[in-house]
């Protein structure tokens, strides 16, 4: 018989770790009034874990612990773990250990579809679902453990290293999607998971957006800060095929999942020499980060922030393409970790306040007709006093193309 | 001004196309009692429009064709193009064409989340969401137009032919993620897509599964046919690092999304020569795929393919290794398309009776301990008579790493 040689305790976070997310997660229900709740969303098992697995925690900071349902993988165990075939065995599960449950219990409303929202809210013996668990999950996981930054800076040293490497995998005559391929294999080979979790249902992407010329100007469907018209219709994002032209800025947005959680970087590469129009953008973008970085810290208003970076785009006449152009994106910057998406959201009407441990991605992006994307992406770790600490330290001006 | 040079018409499907697709949904919704409902899932978009759009789709068939609500991207144009901000603005945009709509609304209660499945059912004058779209669009979807089964067969012919590369990529010493790093790069620049998209929100994968040796028997928590470690618990399926043994199986389960629409396909490779045990299960595998091909026609019983595939595991003596060993998937095949787990499902207790126009991944495998995965995956288009046609056509042997 051959051992199983992965780990198979259903908690990989270790206790200490694991009791500090939880109490992030407890104090949110209790002020929002949950006594209990069932996770179900594997970003969220993942937050609570370490690892992912396709069942439910069920949470109730009455007990000595999690209870963990486990449809699927068949091997975990641990304190607290119960193997199901479906969600109706929890209760009796439950029963089986001596324990009762409230009569409401909390759901994932923003990412359980409605058919097992309301399988779910039977199963726990309610008539329908009835608190929202996601908003709980959301601002615990804006705020970063020490253990999670550590994974985020991980991710940003092989990121930033794959930026430098980003000028040697050029050569004369590609296209856009050509020298984005060759990222993607530069990335995969320095351990990029490749995966871009993002949350919700309505944002797609494979390994990142590389724009250059026209094509930065097309808009997409997806609520991300840059659009292009992608390969195909069935993926409307980023390269097209545009063969990259001397002179001309390629904005570079590539996958930064290394460690399971992400940074996000942006740099942008012009093979020749960068018009001046877009070294002055750049630069402006540059000083946006800078300016907003020395702001960033906890009790700041994600949307002054904002006010700020508009501020500034504004005063340099570039108001019209900061954020694109054709369309623009409602936001500079955003919150990341486990998936790309998290609070902090910094938009003009957010009403998100800055915490220490918030990690945040600051984006201020220019679109100049026909020549391309321009501006630079970095990510921040909030401290206790500003400046935040960034982790994605590949040179911020146009780097040249071999 | 530079002109927008991607086509901005909503419907790139062309007017007969959508009809064809139309027709199918409408008639789902009638046998359901559904008079008018709103499509919100991109998937489902991308099925009525071609393109994918954030925004929603109003179809009641007493109209003169469909409505577009769009969120994004801001240059859609057509007959019933309606740009809005929320899904609270559609009746009254209705209303100004001189529309009322019915009193109940369908909406795809199996992927829309509870909270925005409320919003919406009560934007529509809705007390609370009452009828699931989601099964009428399922089965809508399950069979595939021409212009569907074309743009299969084409990706068919790319997957195949970067399948005929894949012995050439390999160089003695790899590990199982550097064989599939330049898969990905030899797929990518054929022009696979990336994206790999699955429907529901507990299925994730990066860009296929490569497997080799002891890992092929690690349970994975994801409702794939095969597992494997993976390189970080945030993504725990597929290669782990193992290094490529001269004589040990190569699974290569690689992403077949050249055109919106995806072919599945899985080869063996070997460096060195197989062994004995590798082999006849490669061949067990290629016998139930040609005789499960033989019997596809309208009128089988999903449930009756399946249970032919485990007799003649069964009868071979590998029931234990088949479809895994320390877990085993519930399966042997799969309708794919826009996406990798759409209609009919090859499980034995599936109600699902074939159709002509059906498009089946059929992936008899086998997990031997300590030696890795073995079989083979086609993916065929059932037609009006048997065998159903192949379009994944690289060879079926465990073929030679050179």
């Amino acid at each position: 018989m051959h051992t199983l040689k992965v780990p198979t305790e259903i908690n990989l976070l270790g206790h200490d770790e694991q009791a500090l997310r939880l109490a992030r997660v407890y104090e949110g229900m209790r002020k929002a009034g949950i006594e209990a709740a069932l996770v179900r969303n594997l970003a969220n098992i993942y937050y609570l874990t370490g690892r992912i697995y396709r069942g439910f925690i069920y949470l109730n900071p009455a007990l000595d612990g999690p209870r963990y349902f486990v449809r699927q993988p068949n091997h975990l165990t641990g304190h607290g773990v119960h193997m199901i075939r479906k969600p109706e065995e929890i209760p009796s599960k439950l029963a089986g250990e001596g324990l009762s449950h409230p009569s409401s219990i909390a759901i994932e409303l923003d990412s359980v579809c409605y058919a097992e929202s309301v399988r779910l809210a039977k199963a726990m013996g309610m008539q329908a679902p009835e608190t929202n668990l996601s908003p709980v999950m959301r601002g615990a996981r804006a705020v970063k453990t020490s253990f999670e930054q550590e994974l985020i800076k991980r991710s940003g040293v092989k990121h930033s290293l794959v930026y430098e490497r980003i000028p040697h995998l050029y050569q004369e005559g590609m296209t856009d999607i050509e020298f984005q391929i060759e990222i993607e294999r530069a990335s995969r080979l320095e351990g990029c998971l490749g995966i871009f979790r993002v949350g919700g249902d309505d944002m797609e992407l494979f390994m990142g957006n590389i724009l250059t010329g026209e094509n930065a100007d097309t808009p997409s469907p997806y609520d991300f800060a840059m659009g292009g018209e992608g390969l195909n219709p069935s993926l409307p994002v980023g390269a097209n095929g545009t063969v990259i032209k001397p002179g001309l800025p390629v904005m570079v947005d590539a996958n930064g999942n290394y460690t399971g959680y992400m940074t996000d970087m942006t740099r942008c590469f012009v093979a020749d020499k960068a018009r001046e129009e877009a070294v002055k953008a750049n630069q402006l973008s540059i000083e946006i980060c800078k300016t907003l970085a020395a702001m960033m810290k906890p009790g700041v208003a994600a949307a002054d922030l904002y006010k700020k970076a508009f501020a500034m785009a504004e005063d340099a006449g570039m108001a019209d393409s900061f954020m694109g152009h054709r369309s623009h994106a409602g936001f500079v910057g955003h919150g990341l970790g486990i998936e790309i998406n998290e609070a902090p959201v910094i938009a003009p009407r957010s009403r998100d306040i800055l915490e220490a441990g918030n990690v945040i991605a600051i984006e201020p992006k220019f679109v100049i007709p026909g020549m391309g994307a321009v501006g630079i992406e970095n990510t921040y770790i909030v401290g206790e006093e500003a400046p935040a600490e960034c982790v994605t330290t590949a040179p911020e001006q146009i780097m040249l193309l071999d």
